[in-house]
């Protein structure tokens, strides 16, 4: 197994230890259970804690920050986080406004996320994130998968709380986030989990993977790599159609790598999905291109639209400084 | 080849267009002969101009903007840019105060710069940036190779020029944040160049290149990959001799991905090498941890120390408004 790593039961602790020390500014490392939160403290203030398995960086650590998360708890790669994580994690940030938790729907990660619920003596809410049209069921769910959409939700909820939105409204806007945005990705190779020490999943030399969920689990099929052109048309096509997007209404664009496909390819990727949605009328207001929610190194990427109004794209273009997002 | 592309022609061109599309607050694309360049007009300033083959992104035209680049020129993947692409860069960008030519030592880029220089009928001065201290030749270059540094002179040099500093100047902080910084990378696996098809090099399932180019040159030598631990000693040891760091001396840490390791894995090598430094009895003064001057999908790092003293550090501090950096 080619990773920088020492023994598995330290990747993640040691990983998330170096992340905070290159962002000392923004972040506090708690160790015991392990969660990282803001190091400005902030009152009167919803709080929006996430969390999940590790290997989806930056996705949630790396949104931590003034507009976006107040905490986010790491499980093991590919894991839900303990309950006692989240807990501790909601009990340090709550600043009396409560707690809305953001879960991406994964059966594990509910179950953690539920349990911590059950466990929390102070107000709190949560948002399911289910943006993957792919599948409706999978290896790890029971319905759709949670995937790089939470993206766009934690950024407009965080908007939200920051300018000072309630619990209530805290959580209608992550639903109503949720419901508007839509995401599908395809792989192109498997991606190593350390404690496996052996790929996922085996594709062939020339295939890929359409529909791929973010820890490698099955899409909807696979087959030979194409051009980029049709590659995104067999993306976007699944999204427009499960959003209803009409001519004329607005999108932002997300395209996100999986940790291993070069910037160029995704930014490749941006110009081929912005005039694939032009020529149906549709607007891109708003693009965000990179590494946001990964699968360790696995090459390929996946497309999110979320439909924008106003409202949404005011919170969106809203100060966010974070490590991975920040303008 | 599993890659999101059309045509080979069409990659690099297309891909910068998407670059642009994704931050048209910032950037604007000269598309005949290809060039970014910053948005915003500016006056009475130095113009910093750099350039080099495709594949390293965000390196270069992912640090165009305030406090950085005014142009990027990107050639075709691990391909020089043109002297036509660099002049005309250079003249559009130009605002009265001259332009700094900032190039890695390559053989290719020399030549197309020196090309370039001559064409130009400004005021003009070249920073050769040539940090690597892997080798002292390799297969494209004569003398060490410019790697990740790269990105610390841009940010410096981009913030002296941002607050006025003359030309003169500007070379003479470029030329000094080169002296003071060094790089070395390791490799896992190699890359592969589309017009190629083919992987770049071969290497052992368990071996790793230490002392790697951004191009997949060869390193120093190749043996059975280590832990963690090992690897960075293997990396920040040279370095150290390299620069004659002392105890009590206070550096940047540049931990540098080349596009297929992940984030986590990044921040565990900052960790690791943060401690080394320290019982070294060097101050890590300033962090930089993730994807900055890549080879692509290439599995693999490398680490890049800076000398700081309060004005290196002021300059590493100074507002900057890039896509790829941002603070």
């Amino acid at each position: 197994m080619k990773k920088f790593i020492n023994s598995v039961d330290d990747f993640v602790p040691h990983g998330v230890a170096g992340l905070v020390m290159a962002h000392d500014d923004l972040l506090a490392l708690h160790a015991e259970p392990l969660f990282v939160h803001r190091r400005s403290a902030k009152h009167g203030r919803v709080a929006l804690v996430a969390g999940g398995g590790s290997g989806h960086e930056p996705l949630h650590t790396g949104y931590v920050g003034p507009g976006m998360l107040d905490a986010a708890c790491p499980g093991q790669v590919f894991t839900a986080p303990l309950p006692d994580q989240i807990a501790a994690a909601a009990r340090h940030v709550e600043a009396g406004k409560g707690v809305l938790l953001i879960v991406k729907n994964y059966a594990g990660d509910g179950a953690s996320f539920q349990t911590a619920s059950d466990m929390l003596d102070l107000d709190h809410a949560t948002v399911l994130v289910n943006d993957d049209v792919a599948v409706e069921s999978s290896t790890h769910t029971v319905g759709r998968r949670g995937v790089a959409g939470t993206v766009v939700v934690e950024k407009m909820v965080g908007a939200a709380a920051e300018r000072g939105a309630d619990l209530f409204e805290c959580k209608a806007i992550g639903d109503r986030v949720n419901a508007c945005t839509a995401s599908m990705g395809v792989a192109f190779t498997s991606c190593t989990v350390p404690d496996a020490a052996a790929p996922t999943f085996d594709i062939g030399p020339a295939d890929m993977e359409i529909g791929v969920g973010i820890h490698g689990e099955p899409g909807r099929y696979r087959r030979a790599v194409a051009p980029a052109d049709e590659i995104v048309s067999l993306l976007v096509e699944p999204l427009l159609k499960d959003l209803g997007v009409a001519r004329g209404q607005q999108v932002l664009l997300l395209v996100n790598g999986f940790g291993g496909t070069p910037l160029m390819e995704l930014h490749l990727l941006n110009r081929i999905a912005g005039r694939h949605l032009q020529e149906r009328g549709i607007t891109v207001r708003r693009r965000l291109v990179g590494n946001f929610a990964t699968s360790l190194e696995m090459a390929g990427a996946s497309i999110t639209l979320t439909v924008l109004d106003d409202a949404l794209a005011a919170l969106w273009d809203a100060p966010v400084t974070t490590p991975a997002l920040r303008w």
